[in-house]
Order: C-alpha cells, then sequence, then structure tokens
C-alpha cells in the first residue's frame, strides 16, 4: 500500500442502522469521511486536525457518485477502502469502497473533493505538503 | 404541486456544521431522508411509518449522483425540493435540491430508490398505494 | 408562553430510530439542541446563528439529568418542550421534554448550559442581549 | 482489566465537532454508546448483534447524569472508558468517562442502562449469558 490507497476495519455499529436493520445511507459517508481524516492523518505532520484548524484549509466534496449495491447489517466487519484516483490542481478524485469480510464490494463511491481556504470558502491549490506527500508515490497528477 | 413534486422549507441547524463553519456533507443526505418521509407521509394513510413498520416495506437508496454548487453556513433558510423523475417497477428516481433563499442551487442530487420487503431486502414492486398516489397526478411510468 | 417558556411540535424520523426501532437516545439531545436554537431564534436578532458566528459566543452543557420514562417510535408526533428554571451569572438552566400527544412525559432533562467566549472557550456573563430577552419576562435572575 | 471495566482509544473526528470548534455534546452519547457496543462484543457469543438482532433483546438508556467537564477538540486522542458500578436485576449502572491523554476526565457520565424485551420493550432480566460474563468475575449484584 502506497500514499495513494488506505485501508480501514469497521465493524458496523448499532447507531449507523436504522428501524430497517440495515446501515442508514447518510452513516456510509460518516464512514468514509472518518476513512478520509485517518488517511490524512497518515500522510501530514499534525494530521487533518492540523490541516483544519491551523492551516485553515478545508477539503470538501463537490462530487459524489455512490452505487449502493448489498445492504450491511449490525455487527459485520466490513473493509473501508479508499484510492487516489486523480490529482488535479485544486482537487483529489478518490475511489471510496466498503468492502464485506467475502470481499464484495457493498458500496463504492467517487468523490472529488476540493482543497478550500476556510477564510473565504473558494479552492486553492491543493497544499504543497499534501502533494509532496502523494508525488513521493508517483500518482498521475494531470492538469486540470 | 403534484403530488411528484414536494417541498419543505428548513434552517441549517449548529448540528448540521462542522468545524470548518459549513454544513457537514452527509447532513444533507439526512435532510433529503426526512424531505423523502415528509412526502412519504403526505402520499399515504400512516405515512412513512406505517410503511416501514406496519407493511414491512424499505426504501433504500441504489444510486445517487450529487453536485454540491455553493456551501450553506449555519442558520441559512434553504427549500429542500424533491421531484419525481420517474416512477419504475421497483424504483423511483428522485431529483432532489437544496435551494437557498436566492433560488440558487447549492446541492443538486439524482437517488434512486427501491421498495424492498423488510423480510428478504429484495426488491418488490413499488406498493399499489404508493402507486396509485402517483399516478393520480398522471406522473409518466415506464416499464423498466 | 413568555419568552422562558418555548415549545416545538415534531414528528419523529426514521434517521432518529434504531434497530430497536426506536429513538437512539443520543438523538434526543439533537433534538433538544435544535429546540434550544429555535428558542434562540426567536429571542435575539440574528438568532443562535450571530449569537455563534458573529458574536463568537458559545453555549455549550456543562450539566445534564435525563430520565427516560417511555419510549418513542418513528412516525410518533411529540412536543419538545423548553422552561427556563434558572438563570445565574453565565448559565441558564434549562427543563427540557419530550411529550407525547396523549401528554406523557417520554424523557425529561435538566441541563446547564453556560455562556462562553469561542476564542478561549472560558465561561462569560450571560450577554446582555439575551439576559435582557429573558429580564423582559421577569425570570428569576439569582447571583451565583 | 475484568469484564466489568472496558477502555477504547478514540481519536476525536471532525464530523464529532461543532462550528465552535468543539464536540458536540450528543456526539458524546454516540461515542458511548459504541464503547458499551464493543464492551458487550467482549463479552458475549455474536456480540451485540446477536444480543439485539437474534435475541431480541434491547438495553436502552432509562437515566443518565452526565457533567461536562473540559472541551474536546478535533483531532484529540481520549480514551473512552466504561466501568461496572451495580448489577442489578434488570439493571446495569455504568460509569463512563471520556479522558484526556493527559489522564484529566473531560466528561463523566453515569448511566442506567435495563435489559428489555424488543417485542414489548419492556424490562426483563439481565439475561443470563450476559450475567455469568459479569460474575465470572465477581462483581457485586444486588437485590433490586
Amino acid at each position: 500500500m502506497n500514499n495513494c490507497s488506505f485501508r480501514l476495519p469497521h465493524r458496523i455499529r448499532f447507531s449507523e442502522c436504522d428501524p430497517a436493520g440495515i446501515v442508514f445511507y447518510p452513516k456510509y459517508f460518516e464512514m468514509f469521511n472518518s476513512l478520509l481524516e485517518a488517511w490524512i492523518d497518515s500522510l501530514l505532520d499534525g494530521g487533518f486536525a492540523a490541516y483544519i484548524l491551523d492551516h485553515r484549509f478545508g477539503l470538501p466534496s463537490v462530487k459524489l457518485d455512490v452505487e449502493f449495491l448489498f445492504v450491511s447489517r449490525m455487527g459485520d466487519d466490513v473493509l473501508l477502502d479508499l484510492q487516489v484516483v486523480k490529482v488535479g490542481r485544486s482537487s483529489l478524485t478518490l475511489a471510496l469502497s466498503c468492502i464485506g469480510n467475502d470481499d464484495i464490494v457493498r458500496v463504492r463511491a467517487t468523490q472529488i473533493v476540493v482543497a478550500t481556504s476556510l477564510e473565504t470558502h473558494r479552492s486553492i491549490p491543493v497544499p504543497k505538503a499534501l502533494r509532496d506527500a502523494l508525488n513521493v508515490n508517483g500518482v498521475f497528477s494531470e492538469k486540470e
């Protein structure tokens, strides 16, 4: 695994499930956001907290395409998987998935997140420290 | 407004915003899910609660495509808007949006939800009462 | 109803319930927090958003005592009720409840919240505009 | 550590914090509920999921007393701590805390949870498997 690939095991919690007994779909995005945070924590000094609080950068979603293929139930052990698909000038394109312990993908998402200034909420170039952490591992970084 | 169009005013709450001061994106899906519930409440006797708890039907997401165009901040008054795009055999295709009080769309989503049995979590035909409520208003209902 | 009493009708949502089919208890605190926000919105120009974002005041919990007396289910119509019990130098003591439409109290809480500066997260005197809004209605305001 | 004591390390996540930059207090209860689940997972075959889904037992809160002593910020590493204070006929009294990595307690709660049937939502005796797991370690179990 290089810096452009990250995995986190997760057990589906009671609090993530609904009266239908399965994961309430917005909870997948909380899982994916925690995965993104843990990944940034693994890349940057001070982690995602310093990125947000000290540097006053943001990393909001601008696009999200999701397929829900199979349900997850309370107590299921899953793998949350993040792959960097593309690094643009301001944006990262991520492939996210939630995979059962039978290796079957349950939820598959493509998300574009954009580096922003928290003062203006406008896009900025991907901060150098983050770009460097990704370049170390030879991610293809194309012009947007 | 017919049965295939539904709007709900909403004030962005503190609990929906993150340390970046804007809506935490998974919260939009909680808003859209509450909108879907309120819409079903307006269509069916006993509402969404009876649909789930008495009839043991589900209505999970199978596909979701989202664009986040502008940020929302705590205290903003927005309109949550639902339009039925297509009624299939088992599925409904919905156009969802979050619109600022300047009429500018902030978040735009297309969601496909599928009627299921909560016993099997497999798809079933859209329940008659729901289909009837929609047909009354002449929604185009195509073969899948 | 004076400024020291506030009520909000609420329908229990799917997203607030758990696989046991009843409200997941942390969701009551999201309901009570939205109630607090709506109450402050009714008292102050600019509402809770201006209190937090413009004036950079906080209003965090320091104490919370709760009794859960009866369960709430998805679709239930409840009343969320807030009463000011005491106004201190920096703190407000609130009596919060969730009441079924049979007038039976389901959840009863006493919460102490404290006015803070968001820069220091230390307590400050209850801001004048808020104190004035409460005093208008003759709430007993004792020395702490 | 015996069966009546359980700890889980946790990093405070972006999604747990509010526009004031600190943990949104209802999120502490989601943390404590995940702690309870992980503890039950460690005690029972099939864990909390089997307790709920297979045996159709519940474990709702009936009482909760909380003191919020110090704020937690995004990125903070904390310990979530659970101690069994008392085992009653139907209830468990738990002492829960969130402890900073400076050993200072930030949030301290006493929670009473009650074993219930999910069919009736009425209390039942603490299920034998759970009582046995606790008795092994000599927890004082008094008559209620």
